[in-house]
């Protein structure tokens, strides 16, 4: 129940239809939104935490590079005062608070607007489920501005931490290679969920081998499903990351392109590896059926096998069972005979294995099953 | 019955086959028409209903932006007069009244003629089907001419709330503000419907994990089929509002197009929902048919086991009920032992013995199912 | 064997391979060729059957527009005739003849060469099939020349009739529209025929959930196939029509290109429903075969309920039946009892309580089935 | 195995990996090569076989067309001396002697390189497989040059009869029309051998209807790979084709490619004819997968009836077969009835009767099966 | 579970995520790195082993073309020095390193950096699986640098042999060339490979058809799986080699985009018998689930025809074993009549009799099976 009301919430948008477009609904149960600054240039860097949206400005034409991480989006008036500050365009303030949107680059103006989607795979009770986390950016001249739901775990800091170390390579770069940065080390995150998937599905497979059970044609349909997800998640991402390619955006320099490159890699050997994955599910269900048709043959023969071999000697002692009266000269004559009895047996033993030959001549007994 | 003659009505155009281009056909169970018009600018706003065609023309030149919008195709009259005020193309008309168009775009001189479909779900003795109307919209300087079916419940609403409302963004736009308003209302309803297909299918996940029955296939093929038709509708929707966004029109500021954009990101995302609702069909149609066999799998093996466990049993008991004359010394001497009958049920219970371990080594019994 | 033996036919050319290319080889069965003629201007109309072939160049320049169909393709020198008179490429002469093209549209210096196919559907004795028929027409400057192959029922009918009418549009129009009207009956008597496969697909599903029949399967099949035809035949309409739109060709105004795509817009609603009425077949052949494992699972339950519940109860008859010998005390000594014959059958009766109460909670019995 | 050792050798390649490009590694098996002339103008033709190809460079200047075929590729110095002539490039005739190469059209300089191949249906003991032999042409100023595999079976004579002809209309056309030629016998030829599998497909629908037996799977699946393997061939072909018509080759006329566009269509039709061919296979399948479920079905309904019939029956019967002492009163009375048998058997005709109502009102019985 | 493991060893990436680009990370686990000089020009060549990177620089400009190949990527300093020395871009080092790559081919500056995949196919104990590598080069001016990971088995062997061979082609030509040989010989030894593949599954066929094992089943799917990795190791392949043949890249020759075309003809006609073999697999799983229900068909047939045999006989003799008290008349006269045991036997013997014509006239005995 918990998972299935889960997949609906995921399904439904909080925006009322017919709504004036722009309009800013922020959900009630999300997180406060924290506000993170991050501003460098090559030679100094400043780390602020929770500071108040009035004191960024100051930042921004001080230092080359200044980038604002909201986390939590339950704030109304942070993401306001945040929009006039940088000029945000109300579609794309709205887009980061109601969630679910694809992964996608829109130009406004001067401004990047970037929608990306973090995964995580959580674990419980030794059933895990995938866990998807919006991540919105604005890339102008001079900032980045991003937006994260807020929920646990992080996959940005590797990123912060190299802003912080003083000789690293993206600390003379401009706004660009930052957004760039954040997208590899999303797309990169993608890696070990994938590959948790191919340790599943192997398990899975040994599982099937062994015992088939109709449980597992759920725990198939769940790693589809969700592969599938993953799949609808990475297919825009990768087209978002190649439309900064292409596109001749003067925010995106030359040197950030070929970097954006190998990102764009990245993203398409996850899409192979799913693509994998997805194949592996479908041979994973004919595996089942086959195993399920295999178990039901042998249940068939072990029945076929007990009846056909017992059926005829039943006959046998029935006939012997009949009361007819004996004193007439060819009505049962030989329950009198002497060895009427071991004839009787002799003759089943023999019908039995002559029934057996057939058997084992089909490889229905003593052969490989 | 009446669901198979709905959909077969769906099915028929009313059009005669070879006759001329431009012919309007009135269906005559169509509504009556009634014309409504609400005409605005910045300042002030008009809302009149019911009102004869030959009196709109005045407000065409008073206001910026006057929508008509008709409500029922039933009144022949009504439509031509309103072709000739407003100098419609006589195909664009055709197609007004005939029914089932898909959805599109089309220039005709300075006016674009939009085809849209709203969607609503009908609930009726617990089972619900999925009702289509259709919204044609002619986009000219200065107006939007909309017509509706006039069925009961209208999307279109919230479009008219927001007009009323004095300091709305609505009112300082031109048409095609309106037209896109319109557009993104008509969408926009399509996330509840396609949220209710969603639930449906969990509902109907865990009536198959159940018990699973005939119906449910049925159940499954009505989803998937009326998941294709919003597939199909949604499809030259998304098209239509591509081609608004990128073909050259004059009438659409490139404000509007931004907006456009939005409403374009909207109908990816429903068509995503769509194909994962279209995947779960599948995937349940999967999960009945294991299912199924697995009930079979489990009434063979109760009958094989009980079938295999008694046949030698009654083998057993069938030889002891021969009549050999059992004066001869071979002749069955166990009948004349004295714990003959013990020693019989003694083998028979160590037959049954060897048997259940036998099915209880294969998992047939005792163990899980 | 006649429909398997039509269907071959339909599948073989009648073109000698390597022969030349332009060879006409006309069909010795073919009819008898009629040349019909409609030549008309706004303000006059001429209607002339079976004329031969040398007369028809004076119509061609007193008419604004002339249009002459040839119906019956079994007169070699008729078609040599035209092809002289109106200088017909011997390349679309010989598809004219050689039926089973592609539909296509093809430029020949002025001329402009179309190929499509009518379809009917011929009932005969409670089943029908499809029916197709070859249109080829050439639209030169001031005339349309049409070839039938001038089997029973025209399409072409309704287009007559509007030539025909004084103050019909058509009249005032140039061949280029005459041929567009052409085009849009054959594509419009369409619809009726892919409205009765949705007719059949419902009373074959209304079968099938009543009591499926190995007929049925077949039924789809041929509905499967012909609706696979259809859709053969419409796709090349399709592109043909949407090159006429499209291509330069300086034969059709711009006024007929509006026209046609109005008959694209068609064409491509046809898609639809034939893809639609494609899916129903898949659903159907879903249907039947979970209809009819249904079917094997009740019969394997009624089997394994009378077996189980009657083998334990004949094993203990079986065990009454022995003929040990009573007068031994360990012997059977239930025979003996003065209740032994009543509580041998309270004994079978509470087994078989005991079993009916297994299978009813299996929901074997008593339950919905 | 003979068949399964012919497919192997069709799938290997006799080239060594990482050889040097341009090596020709001639089959020792392949037949010995004859060159055959057949030189033309409009007036004049000469026609001549197993000249020595030093004697060819005369007829190239002489003659407005030189059509030089070359059959059987086991002449290494033959084919080199070709080459010399008329300045092949290495890899093309590499491509030349190492058969199985995709159809295609490749320029090299003033010359142009076509590979297609040409299919016979070979039939023996009532089997037929499909045999395919590569023929590759070189097209250059005034000459064709033409290279087969020598098999036997030729699809070119048709072509050398209009040559020969002395008013045909290919001696006043230069070699692209000849070559052209070619290719339409080549794609003509096809047609016969697609209609043949037509045909056996029938006869297997047939079969399955009457008999379904285990073989007809490895036939369906034969005939589907075969029409897989020409759907190969055919595609290329094609694409060939098209990029003769599209691309600007200065040495096909525009009247050939005018020719060639039928050519294309021929092509496009046989793709369409095997697309139908597999799509009746895939039909095939599901017939017999469905007629074999029915006799399992019918199969099962017959043991039901009999063993539910009779179980009851053989318990009523053991119950009076049992030895209970009947000097008790209440052990089996019925014995001693005066009408103990008839009432018992008449018992258990109604028990039967019972039974075979509720057969017969499942349809199990005496109904359509 | 070697194989399991081996699998998942594949789909891990060493990188972690986040990292910043073009950070080296060797594998501890990789083989020293061997470097490895050919230089050559049309008159004079120069083979070196194990030579240190600092002596390269030399023949770097004494020779026309350098070839520089490293064997094993185990050595961080050895890459590092390389980068240096040839300017390699970090991200593509990084590639170089950082297996698992898709085939590509990107351009770095005056640089070219292509990936491709050799393949072998190694057999242990009968059973064979797909190993890849990845050969990783930079063609510069003057130069092709290659890296492999150095695991046994080596395609490459052929091209150093065409090198130090005095009057090849290849030591005229510049590095392009020998980038070509190189990528020729990785295609080529495809070849090999996917007719293995062919082979296995034609010795499978034959085992189905003999006695179907569920093990074959697992045998498909892998055979399916790994033909899947073979086709999206080529895919990417030919789509590089087609970038290197289409896109403008000063650093290919025409005569080198000639030589390359063939190339790509070879990718094109592996893909076909990939996308042959995968046919087959899915044929081959066709033909075992036929095959297995065949089996089950057969399985049940003599089921039936034993039961429904004897039930009617067992039936039969348990009435004459009934304890009716024959001293009424009408209690079993029979039993009483001289030939009522023969009557009796009589009697069954003709329901045999019916019951085998009836089993007859099915085909289900004594018929083909």
């Amino acid at each position: 129940m918990s998972t299935s009301r889960k997949r609906r919430r995921a399904l439904q948008s909080r925006k009322i239809p017919g709504a004036a477009p722009g309009t800013l609904v922020v959900d009630p149960n999300a997180p406060v939104s924290k506000v993170e600054l991050l501003a460098y240039g090559p030679h100094q860097q400043v780390d602020l935490k929770d500071l108040p949206v009035s004191q960024i400005s100051e930042y921004l034409t001080k230092f080359p590079v200044t980038w604002v991480n909201v986390e939590g989006l339950g704030d109304l008036t942070v993401l306001q005062e945040l929009g006039r500050l940088f000029h945000l365009h109300p579609l794309a303030l709205e887009d980061v608070v109601n969630l679910h949107q694809r992964a996608k680059v829109e130009v406004y103006g001067d401004q990047l607007f970037i929608v990306t989607h973090m995964v995580t795979l959580k674990e419980q009770d030794g059933r895990c489920h995938l866990e998807s986390e919006q991540l919105s950016m604005f890339l102008g001249p001079g900032f980045v501005l991003s937006f994260q739901q807020g929920l646990e775990g992080d996959v940005l800091n590797p990123v912060r931490e190299r802003v912080r170390r003083d000789n690293s390579h993206i600390r003379v770069c401009g706004p660009d290679h930052l957004a760039y940065a954040m997208l590899d080390a999303v797309i990169d995150h993608y890696f070990p969920v994938v590959e948790r998937y191919g340790e599943r599905l192997e398990d899975l497979e040994d599982a099937i081998l062994g015992r088939p059970a109709q449980s597992m044609i759920a725990e198939i349909h769940q790693a589809k499903r969700e592969l599938l997800l993953l799949r609808r998640n990475l297919w825009p991402q990768r087209e978002a990351v190649n439309a900064l390619i292409r596109d001749p955006i003067p925010l995106i320099t030359d040197e950030t392109r070929v970097y954006l490159r190998d990102c764009h890699d990245h993203a398409m050997r996850l899409m192979d590896l799913v693509e994998t994955c997805r194949e592996v599910c479908s041979d994973l269900m004919d595996l089942y059926l086959s195993s399920v048709s295999n178990r039901m043959n042998e249940i068939m023969k072990v029945l076929t096998v007990m009846s056909t071999l017992f059926i005829p000697l039943t006959f046998v002692v029935g006939i012997y069972g009949m009361n007819f009266d004996t004193s007439a000269p060819l009505n049962m004559p030989e329950l009198k005979w002497r060895y009427g009895y071991p004839a009787c047996l002799l003759v089943m033993v023999l019908i039995s294995i002559g029934q057996l030959l057939f058997f084992w001549r089909r490889g229905w007994i003593f052969g490989r099953r």
